[in-house]
């Protein structure tokens, strides 16, 4: 195996930390990093859902993603300036909210609504998989505030499981876990990988930016992804388990 | 294996056509469609590129999906009279793109881009695997176009091979092949799959709709896929071969 | 009398057809054709209407006509993509609406909302003018389907009268019926005619592209269109006879 | 014949008056007033033409109508807060242009610009021919400019004719001149008609508000709108005959 | 004292007119002059507040504030046209909501709301102060009606003070009062004061254009607005006081 | 003197920190904290001016101001999924311009464009003060990186002094220094000042939040200002001065 250039194998992931009640007026809020990839996510609670929803005794979860106009190597323009969302920012914003949506209970969570807002302050490479990783401890946090201020029932449990996202690619022909952007500008094949704690799919993207792939590289791919999302949610449950420095409502 | 509502196996495509040089405006069309699904697929070319490509001696490949707004059973707004693009708009016309992109060598193409656009007259579930499908011959006679033109060498060979794409879904627990509306909303999982004409994968985006997924059902998923995309492949061989009765040109 | 370039007769219309019920999703529908110009034109009804007319036991129709981005010899952007709605594009929507609602008796329509789309798939002139024939068929269709589903009283007549539409020009000094593109661009005087079956005039739209036109010019032009409008008449009227292959409810 | 409510007879204008060189910044200006509607006309000269036209040694003439937000009875949100240009505005900016246009030599005036602005102060009806009215004067003041700035060749003549412009209506079956907005608001027919200093047509807008028209409503109401231009064409004239207070570079 | 370009002192005022009803259409209006500065200031009334204002037994006031076009010396792009509202006219609108508010008792004023249109019709300079005084005199009149019309109540009294609003700004080291446009380009600092009637302060918006400046400075510039204020409550006064050519309801 | 909420007296500051060279991508960065409000401030450093400047010789600098979603204590929605821009945020982003701006000799810079970004990550009051001073230390780094980098010359000193900023307002009565979110929202006054390291004003904005104020109001809030914006200037300058953990390029 390969060498990469930081230094990692090619089943490594980078150093993950998540900073967990960042904010002090969020519900739910988790700093988190893949490597120099930082995102900063918040949930925002609200009892109630939207209008289409009313009624059904259902609640709702649903994302934005952003990035800061320089987070990245060059400057790029705000989509508040330009007067519009870009389809890389819908797609991934779609992304995450389907990812977190998969691994809660609508009718257990009740007539509430959690928000999720995913900027990313630095970036590179993973910032969709950071996020949804980063996501999913402020949505518990959120979730926790909910049954505390008695949103939800005591006895409901709106979590079914945990859920991280990982990319892997295929550089040189070798498939890699968690590229950060140097790999990822250079994989033939790149692809983002949803897993329940459980270790089950909830999302499987992969593109071929190059040539093609097969389905024995396919299963490597899934194979590098499903082993880095066991650390990816060793790492959540133990962010999750601290004593909490809690944000909002602390 | 269960009889489907409109009386097909599990593994049935639905009937699909591809109806060769729609338009005689465009340097190639299909009105392609899978069932009651119809997209009138248009080939744009031009001679010359966007000036971020400007002198690289490589050309570009891309594509716009829309529906109209009585294609589906109640009105959607036009995304015109909203004045934005929604997410899901931006998400498939991106899908469509890097797929094309895939089986075309842009050294080859030269400096001309060819623009696809896929419209969706009528919508019945399946409409980006259509879209894709139909664009493949709207974009093969686009680039015999502009070989006739002489703005493609005569000895290039833009083309890699053929693509074309299916969806493939879990219902009531059993995989079944290209997935009609009524098919889809009730789906557990949902997966659409790009193969190249030799069979390999440019695209696999799969998503937990309901209950995550395991490695088994993704791989029986991938299998029926796999198996579509070979007579979907056929039939575009099939279409490309007949005496053209082609559009814009002839 | 000169020839044209397609052979017609000066007071000769293109080949014109009304496929009726083309979509299986709409209430009424209607694909058009002036010779190389196709348009569809879909009706959708809504029990109910706008806000502002609640309660007043009147009616509303209104109509959208955009064009897909290939329909023309070169491509135009999509106005989705632009983010705004260019005039011509308004000033036509609006033309149809008025023809259509000059035919309708509101308050025989009772509480219900007819919408028609007319988009055009294949560009060669008079685009607006198919439209509101063909939106016309659609508009029929869609009341009957009204009827039937009992949104609309029994006895009710919200049809007033037929209505069609044909453009008139001076070509080279000459006045000409029904102008292909190419006529188009060389008329110097440009008119579009709104008329009943009745043979009473809903609209009358000149326009000196060249040299300012005279009265007796304008009466000439006049003839042609109401001869025109007979025919056009006629052709609706057959369409909506023929035993239909309706869709939406068929 | 009818007296109206303001006292005119049927064929009678309002008062008419039109200050030439309102504005002290632009190259030509009239403050037009057709009774109580109120219409400030600026021309804006620029030496050049949009990228489109260079090189061809023509001129460009367009147009850009809006009204204040508080013009009418009651407020109307700014176009510009609403982020759009309504229909309305689209329609009857392109219908200023189109009649200025008609009676300019593009090729005399060289490649020159002259950008008209019309911006309604106070409507009271017949917005949009006031406009053509009082935008003739601005722009005769322009091309003046032009000539007296060297921009425009000495011997050169632009202006082919004058163009005005008045609306007609038939109310309670009687056809009238010039409507005011609670004659505009009732009648069943409406028609505007721009028309050269020599009598000849540059445009007939006629449409049925209420029940359609017949060949001779039509002629009646021309008739009318016919006289009424005569009297148009006296007032411009006699304006710009008149010892100017010129604006710009006076 | 420098003599300034126009022949003024340096704490000379412009010639400030205010021309008090000149809309027949809007409950309150003014058409206010400062030298060549012209703005439109027009004050519509609704009985009752936006939503987020109901039943709390308070009114609302605020204000837009654009350009014509060609206002200024060359033309500038509309605001609607380019689908946004920049950030000048933004700031200035803000200004202007709020220098009015200061002077309203809501409670007084009842659930009504009263909007401020100024609309700039020629630009030289202080557009801004321009505009709060002479909106001021369009606000007082539609409070006038509003008390005719019984909106608000016979002993109520709204209006707190008046408002008026000036420049100054420091030319070549000296302090000077109430800047032309030729001189406001020049001004190393350019401040712009809002000032009751019983002379205190509103708003104070000082900005270094070239050096930053001293506190000497900035008590000089205070003193030149102040004695401007005075004689602009003067003006505001007499007009309020004359017999009035009132607009809307008179 | 009151003691306030939060244990300050009335001319505390609160804890002020600055965190130099945050983000590794941009040429210069600083997270700045006053109290709960945080504001990340990037430089992005451009060689080349916009075209309006190109050729003279001159750079420029420039900023934008933004808010995440949930800086807030209830979510706001996105600026870009409005799809516009709020006056607010407008007129803090030309505030800050406008302040960097008054310290930089454009000459000394020479074509090179300095961007100065401001997102608020954590919003409690004074977030347009914490902006500026946190963005003069990103401003300071930037510089310094392009003269490390040659593209401003060794000689040249492009800041002519540093600049900060802070809040101050009148609560029941007592001026007060650096108003958090709690204060800001009950003061009658409220003003902006921004000074430069010599203690002369770039920018003062006050506004009568409830009734107007009187020149002994203003100048006891003015006498504040000054004296916390000498303490700001000493912790920009002790964090420039420290070794830094550059973060581009470093």
């Amino acid at each position: 195996m390969t060498t990469r250039e930081d230094g990692r194998q090619a089943d490594d992931l980078r150093r993950v930390t998540i900073e967990k009640g960042w904010s002090a007026q969020a519900e739910g809020s988790a700093l988190v990093s893949f490597g120099s990839t930082k995102v900063l996510c918040t949930a925002s609670f609200t009892n109630g859902v939207p209008r289409w929803l009313t009624g059904k005794g259902k609640g709702w979860v649903t994302a934005e993603y952003a990035m800061l106009p320089r987070a990245t190597n060059s400057r790029n323009d705000r989509e508040s300036v330009k007067g519009k969302i870009g389809g890389r920012t819908h797609e991934i914003s779609r992304l995450i909210g389907r990812s977190l949506r998969a691994v809660v209970d609508m009718k257990a969570l009740g007539e509430n609504t959690i928000v999720l807002d995913c900027d990313v302050l630095q970036a590179d490479g993973g910032t969709r998989t950071a996020a949804i990783t980063g996501a999913y401890v402020a949505l518990a946090q959120a979730i926790e505030w909910g049954r505390e201020k008695k949103f939800i029932g005591q006895k409901a449990t709106p979590l079914l499981d945990s859920v991280s996202a990982v990319s892997v690619g295929i550089i040189d022909g070798e498939p890699m876990l968690d590229l950060a952007y140097v790999e990822d500008v250079r994989a033939e094949t790149d692809m983002n990988v949803v897993v329940t704690g459980s270790g089950k799919f909830v999302e499987v993207q992969g593109t071929a930016e190059g040539a093609p792939f097969d389905r024995d590289e396919l299963n490597l791919l899934l194979d590098l992804a499903l082993a880095g999302a066991v650390d990816l949610a060793g790492i959540q449950r133990a962010t999750l388990e601290a004593t909490a420095l809690d944000g909002a409502g602390a």
